[in-house]
C-alpha cells in the first residue's frame, strides 16, 4: 500500500473559536521530490496562539493562511528523499512544515538541528520560536534590568515560561500570572518565580499590588484585555510592557478591548511596545547559544505537552485558547515513530 | 479702598465637565509680605487641558488641587513687593500663580522672563509649558527624523500647533488634525503644515489613509479615544506613538475609551510612549534657546487666545473641551492693565 500524506486544510475562515468545520482533512499521496528540492517527514509540529491570527483575514506582519491551504506551523522534520545539495537524507530540520505529515523544501528558511543537543521537541519550544520570543522580547524589548520587578502573563505557557526564568536569571523579581494551583506551584517550585497569582483563584489587581509592592518596571503581556489593564497603573516610573500577545483576544467576535488605563503610559512616563521575533532572525544564533548554556546548566526547563496525531490537530489547537495546556503544546505525527 | 485679591477656588470635584458649581470666586485682602517672599501681580494664567485632571482625588503625575483650594496654574507676573533678595520689584515671572490676581513666592520654581524677548502671552505658549511639551515630545519622545511622516492630533491647540511646526522644521512630512475648515486653513496657510484633516468634516480614517499614503511614522496624540484608535492601524513598522494627552477623554464619567486597535503596536513593531515635560526641566533653557531662534527667524508662529477676567475662568477653561480656542488659551488680568 502506498503511504500518504495526512494534511489538515484551513476550509472556512472562523468567527470566534475555530469548529471542526472551519477545517478538512486531506489525504493526499506522497509528494514528489524535483531537482533542488528535498522531502522531509514531519516529526513534531509547533502549536502556537499566533496560529489564530493567520486564519483571519486581515492585515498583519504576516500572510493570512488562504482557504484550502495547508495550515501554517513550524515543525520538526527528517529528510527523506533529497535531490539538493547540503541537505542530506535523515538530517532533521526545523521548517515551515504545515500541519501535515510530509513537506516538501526548496531549503529556504529551513534550519538544521542536533538531536545531540537536546530532545526533538525542545527545538519548538525553548530553542525554538517560542523561546526565541521571550529572549528578544524580555532582553531587547522589555530591556530588563537587575532587580526589577517583573510580571509575566500567560506565565505557564511557552513563551511565558521561558520569559519568567530568563527575567530570574538576570536577577529581577518575578511573578508570574497563571490559571489554576498546579501551573502556578510550577512556576514558583519548578521554574524558580519569586511567585506567581492564579488569576482563576484570586482578584488580580489585589495579588499583583501584593506581590509588587514597589510596582511593575515590566510587564511582558501574552493575555491582553483585563489582564493588562489590570497592570497598566500599576508600572513604576519608565516601565515598559512588552507586547508579545493577546490570547484572550484572539477569539473575539467583537471588537478587541482596549486598555482603558492607557493613560497610565503618560502618569508612568512607561511605553508599550509590540515585537515579533521574526526581526531579530540574524541574532537567532546567540540566543540559542544563550539558552542552549543555560539548558545545560539547569538554570533554564522546558516543559512540552506533547499530543498525539496530525489529523487531531483541530482539537488540540483549542487547548491553546482554553488553558489546557501547560508548557509548549505540541502535536506528534505518530506515524513517524 | 483697598485693592484685593481675587482667587479663583476648587469648590467640588467635578463629575464630568466642571461646573459653575464646582468653583468659587473669593475675594480676599492683597497677601502681605513676610521676609524672603515677594508678592506679585498676576498678568496672564495659563488654561491647560492638563488642569481637569489635577481636580480628579486620581494617582497622576502631580497632587490633585485640594478642595478649598486656589486653583493651581501657571502664569506670568509682575513682582510688586520683595523682601527676597534676586527679585526686585518690577520684574516679570513665569511661577505656578494659581488662578488669582495676586500671588506670594518664596522663589522656588521661579523663572524670570525678559519681555524684550517676546511678548509675555509667549512665555505661556510657544516659550512656556505647552511649547516645551512639544519640544521634547517631539524631539526626545517620539524622536522625528527627516522624511517622515507625522500626524498630530489636536494640532490647531497650543501644544499641537508647535508640535506640527517643529516636525516640520525637521524635514517631516506633517498632517495636522483639527476641527473646523478656520483651523486647517490656519494649520496649512499660517503654519505650513503639508496637510489638515477637519475631523468634523470627513472620515478621519479615509483623510489619514489619503494624506499618508505610506502610513503613519509618528502619532502625536492629544486627543486619545477614537482618534487614537483611528491612527494606530496605520502606523508604519517602527512607528512611535507619543502620549501627550487624551482631551477627549477628560471629562468622561465613565471610563476611559481604551484603544481597542492597540495589538497595531505588534503588527508594526511599534511603541506607545507617555511623558512629562516635567521631566526635562534640566533641558529647559536648550529648548527656549531653540524655540526661541526658530520665533526671530519667522519659522515658528505664535498664536494665543487671549480672553478677559480672572473670574471668568471657570467659562473660558470649558473652551478647551469644546474646541472653542484656537491657540493657546489665556486668561488676562484685566485689572492689572
Amino acid at each position: 500500500m502506498t503511504k500518504q500524506n495526512t494534511q489538515v486544510c484551513l476550509a472556512a475562515r472562523p468567527a470566534g473559536l475555530p469548529k471542526d468545520s472551519d477545517w478538512e482533512i486531506h489525504r493526499v499521496p506522497l509528494p514528489q521530490v524535483e531537482s533542488d528540492q528535498f522531502v522531509a517527514e514531519v516529526l513534531y509540529v509547533s502549536l502556537d496562539p499566533a496560529m489564530r491570527g493567520w486564519m483571519n483575514d486581515a492585515r498583519s506582519y504576516i500572510e493570512p493562511v488562504q482557504i484550502g491551504e495547508v495550515m501554517r506551523a513550524g515543525g520538526i522534520a527528517r529528510i527523506r528523499e533529497s535531490k539538493l545539495s547540503g541537505f542530506d537524507v535523515g538530517e532533521h530540520i526545523f521548517c515551515m512544515s504545515g500541519v501535515q505529515q510530509f513537506c516538501v523544501s526548496d531549503g529556504s528558511g529551513v534550519q538544521k538541528v542536533d538531536p545531540q543537543i537536546a530532545p526533538l521537541p525542545t527545538f519548538l519550544g525553548v530553542l525554538g520560536m517560542t523561546g526565541l520570543t521571550a529572549y528578544f522580547g524580555m532582553l531587547e524589548v522589555a530591556g530588563i534590568e537587575t532587580g526589577e520587578t517583573v510580571v509575566v502573563s500567560g506565565a505557564a505557557g511557552a513563551v511565558g515560561s521561558v520569559a519568567g526564568q530568563i527575567a530570574r536569571i538576570h536577577d529581577c523579581r518575578v511573578v508570574g500570572i497563571a490559571g489554576g494551583k498546579q501551573k502556578c506551584d510550577y512556576l514558583v517550585k519548578e521554574l524558580g518565580f519569586d511567585a506567581a497569582i492564579d488569576y482563576k483563584g484570586e482578584n488580580l489587581g489585589k495579588a499583583l499590588r501584593r506581590h509588587c509592592p514597589k510596582g511593575i518596571d515590566v510587564f511582558f503581556d501574552n493575555v491582553g484585555g483585563e489582564t493588562l489593564n489590570t497592570a497598566l497603573p500599576l508600572l513604576r516610573m519608565h516601565g515598559r510592557v512588552a507586547i508579545c500577545g493577546a490570547i484572550s483576544q484572539y477569539n473575539n467576535t467583537g471588537p478587541v478591548a482596549g486598555p482603558s488605563n492607557y493613560l497610565s503610559l503618560l502618569v508612568s512616563r512607561a511605553r508599550m511596545e509590540g515585537f515579533i521575533v521574526f526581526d531579530y532572525a540574524d541574532r537567532y544564533p546567540e540566543a540559542i547559544a544563550a539558552m542552549g548554556a543555560w539548558l545545560a546548566a539547569g538554570k533554564l526547563k522546558s516543559k512540552e505537552q506533547i499530543e498525539d496525531g496530525i489529523e487531531n490537530f483541530p482539537a488540540v489547537l483549542l487547548k491553546l485558547f482554553e488553558g489546557g495546556n501547560f508548557g509548549k503544546l505540541i502535536l506528534r505525527n505518530s506515524d513517524a515513530f
